[in-house]
């Protein structure tokens, strides 16, 4: 009998990722190749067909394709399209599912990649026999996606998810857009790196951080800096805790989520990012939603969960 | 034939309303009496079966009663209870359904009046063809009813759509329970009141309301004081009308809702509230959402949006 797979690619802005995943998650072949490689759209999805024919060929195994689970940054779940994505090359609408259509005889599916991680959390991480739970991915930016009655919310025209967004402080950080005070201008890893720099402005203390200019600080420096002691550091993490706890007790009023997951660079700094947080977000919730609201590390944080989460969009299709 | 009606009950802390309903959103009868006529919750649910009996026998066709729906608050849809409701003289946790079932042969179902509010916008209201939109209660505190994917979000443990108390300003007015900053210190028919007090307090002009004392200012007052052209009343509602729209962006980036319908008391204030809610709804929204969603006033306006509300709970579960 042949195994039921399902095609699971991740378009990044840099990077497009691609495995072969079954229903349980494992993943037999993988691979990536630059995004950036080909101007023109076709030449892209032709590069594409061909690397999946190339994954498919190292499978030893009789198998059947179900589908293909995109991930990908400004995609339209209903219209099947990438829209207006200002980190890819290709400008305007692109209608991707159509062109899949044409060079595939099976069903592609398309959505942004933490919509992609909350589906993947469903499939293959810890939210199984959840009803109810939110992914925050917390990478560059923070993404978002929102399950309730166990159906992810794409919203009316299919921009639901977008918590980086929620504006914190009118007053607050430039966030891009002409705006300020953006959610995620203080809690994902850039924001992190920017605590750090209005710390080191704020205070006096002294920190190995003070060596280190904007451009070269990334989030791994700050985490073994807040191991080491560093002050500054510390502060960074329980700032962005604080910042993301409260955030996640103002969302609950919202769906009232049996738990929130994280994911991506900053979740995986564990205790420095998850113990303020937790303790923000409990401090925060109404009464009556105490010790009800868990914050868990994603179940899909030590696998290749931009891939994971692409093919479970396959599964979630298939399975209702 | 027999005609297919519903029984709708909202139970405020000071009346409890009752009425008749069929699906087209006649009310064919209706009566109240006092929530707190009686201290034992099993002679209120007497009083309430009599009462319910009475306004039958007022209809002059054959009929056949489909469930009965009840808004009430602090009520738990999956468990069909009230629990620990602040406003009404039952204590602890009031098993509403299972002690209706002793007494009716038709189910009951229960939400809180938000909720219901949202439902009676499917069922007889504007939001018919609507799959994502939001209903906004603005009373005495600001309530909140959000459909996605075409389903009441009721959350994990039914506590879900609690809007009035996001914090949008940590430092900010108190709220009850502690808390500082709830949207509904703010944007309510008690924010109206208590922004008018705080402009009477931070500015100089002069005002027809300096002659009102807190307790005998209620929002009809402020209207007519805006419609006369004071320069208070008019910011005040301004101020209402500006935080709104500010909020009403930020939960766009949530369930991205195609339509907010806004109800209750403050609704009824018309263009006071509706132009500046709409102005810096439009101007706080992300590129990507501008021109896409509805600022409107209820279907339920000028309707006993309460009653028909709570019989919309017995419509929506027959129509799944």
């Amino acid at each position: 009998m042949s195994k039921k797979v399902a095609i699971g690619v991740d378009i990044g802005g840099t990077l497009t990722k691609v495995g072969i995943v079954d229903r349980e998650g494992n993943l037999y072949a993988n691979t990536s190749f630059s995004t950036t490689m080909h101007q023109e759209f076709g030449d892209y999805l032709d590069e594409l067909k061909q690397q999946i024919e190339t994954l498919r060929g190292q499978l030893d195994f009789e198998h059947e394709v179900l589908g293909t689970g995109v991930g990908a940054p400004n995609a339209n779940y209903y219209r099947g399209t990438i829209e207006h994505a200002a980190n890819l090359l290709w400008k305007g609408i692109i209608p991707f599912v159509n062109e899949m259509k044409a060079r595939f005889d099976v069903p592609t599916y398309i959505t942004n990649d933490a919509n992609a991680a909350a589906i993947g959390e469903m499939i293959y991480g810890k939210a199984a026999d959840m009803k109810d739970f939110m992914v925050i991915t917390l990478g560059t930016g923070l993404g978002s996606g929102i399950v309730s009655n166990g159906e992810l919310i794409y919203g009316h025209d299919s921009q639901a998810g977008e918590l980086g967004h929620v504006v914190i402080d009118p007053n607050g950080r430039y966030t891009g857009l002409g705006r300020r005070g953006g959610l995620e201008a203080y809690v994902s890893s850039t924001g992190l790196k920017r605590t750090v720099y209005f710390l080191l402005a704020d205070r006096m203390d002294d920190s190995i951080l003070r060596d280190v200019a904007y451009n070269d600080l990334h989030g791994e420096m700050i985490m073994d800096a807040a191991e080491k002691g560093d002050p500054i550091a510390q502060a960074a993490f329980d700032m962005t805790g604080r910042i993301l706890g409260e955030q996640l007790a103002n969302f609950t009023t919202f769906s009232h989520p049996e738990a929130y997951f994280l994911l991506g660079g900053l979740a995986k700094a564990g205790k420095w990012i998850f113990e303020p947080t937790q303790t923000h977000l409990e401090k925060n919730l109404l009464p009556f939603y105490q010790g009800k609201v868990k914050l868990l590390p994603s179940g899909m944080l030590d696998k290749n969960a931009a891939v994971l989460g692409a093919a479970a969009l396959v599964w979630k299709q298939h399975e209702g």
